[in-house]
């Protein structure tokens, strides 16, 4: 085993990767729903979990991704919930070197916790302030912190441009993604049911921030 | 919508949510085929992604969980492709204050990588060196970087003490998966066929990290 020459048959060249998985997928994804700038984020949420079927459980308000486009080009910040869904914004898609923020480790969170009786993800969002104004959120991990999200904003906190509500798992999740879309005038993207995560959430950054496959 | 209260009825407890969700995953699940401590590795995977039927495609050499738990307790480090991955990793569940090591920001990086023809994930390997004896590898991202890890391997470079492969995708990740179930003689877990990505990675380090869930 040791010592001896082992190669594999693969595609060493990054771009080529890129461009074989997005045909694979725009061959196997039905993307009908969809208008173009839609397909797009669909095709980069599906290619960052290797589902198509994923592209069945997609929901956008029709104004999304002209407000989310809109939001990141005049420079407003991307505000997330995970430090996972800020480190799979790709930084170099950016199209105003935008600020990508996740304050679930700032130091003040847990007391604000506390405070609030609410998870240090939902907490986080207490330090959001305005920053979020005209900002695109993007929660890929945690219900509690859409939910109160959502809790902020009805109370008057200041509006982001758009959401988007791919929190995963088995508490909540589906609950919270379905509040996000019957919150109203509220531009959002949501994969409904337990499905969601912070690599999703990322690539819808990543789908909007540019155009280049 | 602004200014009033509005409250939605969720749990705000965060140890009451994942005692909620570990056991409806737990009843949900089919974990027969699983020892127990390979239970709490597919639990967490499960957790991560939000889908029971994903234990189906979990792969382990019966070697694995041991092998990667002996290596977090002895202190030696994880070795991870991608950066979600290793932000992924809890620290205040390791054992050891392991160390949560990922090369691919690595500025020798990219020049590595034009000179061996192959991705900067793959190439990124390159720089662990004896770091990888007794490692716990975690790729969640690129077949080539899986590919690349047996090649060194097989030529000679310091083993790892267990290898998490769980690269996504529909461009070599199911290959890539395979060649390392069927490598020999190194302990490791997939997850086979497309899925996987770096919250499963992340998930399995820290599932075998500490047992508490």
């Amino acid at each position: 085993m040791t010592g001896t020459t082992r190669s594999y048959d693969y595609i060493h060249d990054g771009a080529a990767i890129y461009a074989r998985s997005f045909a694979t997928i725009r061959t196997e994804a039905d993307l009908s729903g969809f208008t173009p700038d839609e397909a797009r984020v669909a095709v980069r949420i599906i290619h960052a979990c290797g589902m198509v079927d994923v592209a069945r459980e997609i929901r956008m308000s029709p104004d999304f991704t002209a407000a989310a486009q809109g939001a990141l080009r005049a420079g407003r910040p991307i505000l997330c919930d995970a430090e996972m869904v800020a480190r799979g914004v790709t930084r170099t898609r950016l199209p105003a070197d935008n600020a990508v923020i996740c304050t679930l480790r700032d130091p003040r969170t847990p007391e604000i916790a506390r405070q609030i009786g609410n998870t240090r993800s939902a907490a986080a969002l207490d330090l959001w302030g305005d920053d979020m104004a005209g900002a695109v959120v993007a929660i890929g991990n945690a219900p509690t912190a859409l939910f109160h999200l959502l809790e902020l904003i009805a109370a008057g906190a200041p509006r982001p441009a758009a959401v988007i509500g791919m929190p995963v798992g088995f508490v909540g999740a589906a609950e919270s993604k379905e509040a996000l879309a019957e919150f109203g005038d509220l531009p959002f993207i949501i994969v409904r049911g337990r499905l969601g995560g912070s690599a999703m959430a990322a690539a819808t950054v990543n789908a909007l921030a540019c155009e280049a496959e």
